[in-house]
């Protein structure tokens, strides 16, 4: 098995200002709704700039720290991890990839842009949107073809996570790649190791019930295959 | 003080077969030369190609797990931090500024390119070569201007990092800035707090008795200014 790697890094602005709440436990939970533009390369040498919001929650004493002192508009930068979370609603298995952050650092704005979205909301201008990962496949890749000819796979990602004191836990991440990318992943199999560099994206949808649903996923800008190296090396290397 | 953050992360190929050794108490010491090249955009907007040559030491039970199983031309990602190091040697005071790396994890080349140097070596194309930092200034920014009037700037960065049972220690950067980013930094004073994304680089220059010298440093590709955030908050934040 490939070892587990889960690191996000984002900068944006914070669209609105944080929710700080308690559990009945006292535990401190500030979720930030965190929003920024990338600046991406098109195929044809052209930039073009892709928004994004993203939700994340801060648990605990960076929580409690950070709590009452950030305001909608503040730029901040995140460094944390994908956390995968299922659970039971009406009978229903429901599950969700959450960004958590470990740490959160408020940063200056000067010389920094911000655009404003259609409900006055702001999103910072060349924001940062990276996260780097590797894991094992659950699934072998799904390959398709926009009707334009642009080919687009599909795949699961297991990211197994050690803690110490506490049980191992798998995060099940789905990872999108385009072009060369998508045609390099579909020569994958269920199994194999995969080491991912992208960005992470929201897909939304409504359900058969009607409802609207999220899924955080992450767009690939770079994708390797971690083997064993030249010799047949046992055991578990994590 | 800004929090310590020490992030890098390499893709590159082995120039040379690693070198492995163990120490006298046992422990064993694997060093490796990474060799890559960097794809830069200029400011024209064309593209250029920049080759790096990184020595990485990875210590303990990881240098022993891949000491036997890494051949020259072997594509590895190197997940790591920068470690800076002083000694004395004949009265004078060295220092050096190390790659260590946490994680080691060759890849599969199907589909990437080598290029041969003039000694044979291979170096790989595309590779990747990011840092991540934060830190405080040790002294105010030099800024010059080169013949051409191209901005350049000179940061020293101490880094702080905390050890679970080990002592507090600092690793110093040189961050390394150009242009609007050099002009950018050429604001900030002794104390400020500073995230750095950038690259590796090496730099060498022949000292007074002749010697030559190396010196690891940082090329910047991004700056933020950690703050306190909009109220004043008292007390450490790491």
């Amino acid at each position: 098995m490939a070892r587990g790697l889960n690191r996000v890094f984002l900068i944006g602005a914070l669209a609105t200002r944080p929710d700080m709440r308690y559990t009945p436990a006292g535990l401190a939970i500030l979720d930030l709704t965190l929003a920024g533009q990338d600046l991406l390369l098109s195929d044809n040498g052209g930039e073009r700039e892709v928004s994004w919001y993203h939700r994340v929650r801060l648990l605990g004493r960076q929580a409690e720290m950070w709590g009452d002192l950030l305001d909608q508009g503040q730029l901040v930068f995140v460094e944390g991890r994908l956390e995968y979370r299922q659970w039971e609603k009406e009978g229903e298995r429901r599950s969700e990839l959450q960004i958590r952050a470990d740490f959160l650092d408020p940063l200056d704005d000067r010389g920094k842009e911000r655009a404003e979205d259609s409900r006055g909301q702001p999103r910072l201008r060349a924001a940062l949107n990276q996260v780097f990962l590797m894991g094992n496949l659950t699934r072998d890749p799904e390959l398709r073809y926009t009707p334009q000819g642009t080919a687009v796979a599909r795949l699961g990602l297991a990211v197994n996570e050690r803690r110490q004191g506490a049980e191992e836990r798998t995060h099940f991440v789905e990872v999108q790649a385009w072009r060369d990318l998508a045609e390099w992943a579909a020569e994958l199999r269920k199994g194999d190791g995969l080491f991912v560099i992208g960005r992470l994206v929201n897909d939304s949808w409504t359900s058969s019930s009607g409802e609207r649903r999220f899924q955080t996923r992450v767009e690939a800008l770079r994708l390797e295959r971690p083997t064993r190296g030249p010799a047949q090396a046992g055991g578990s290397r994590s």
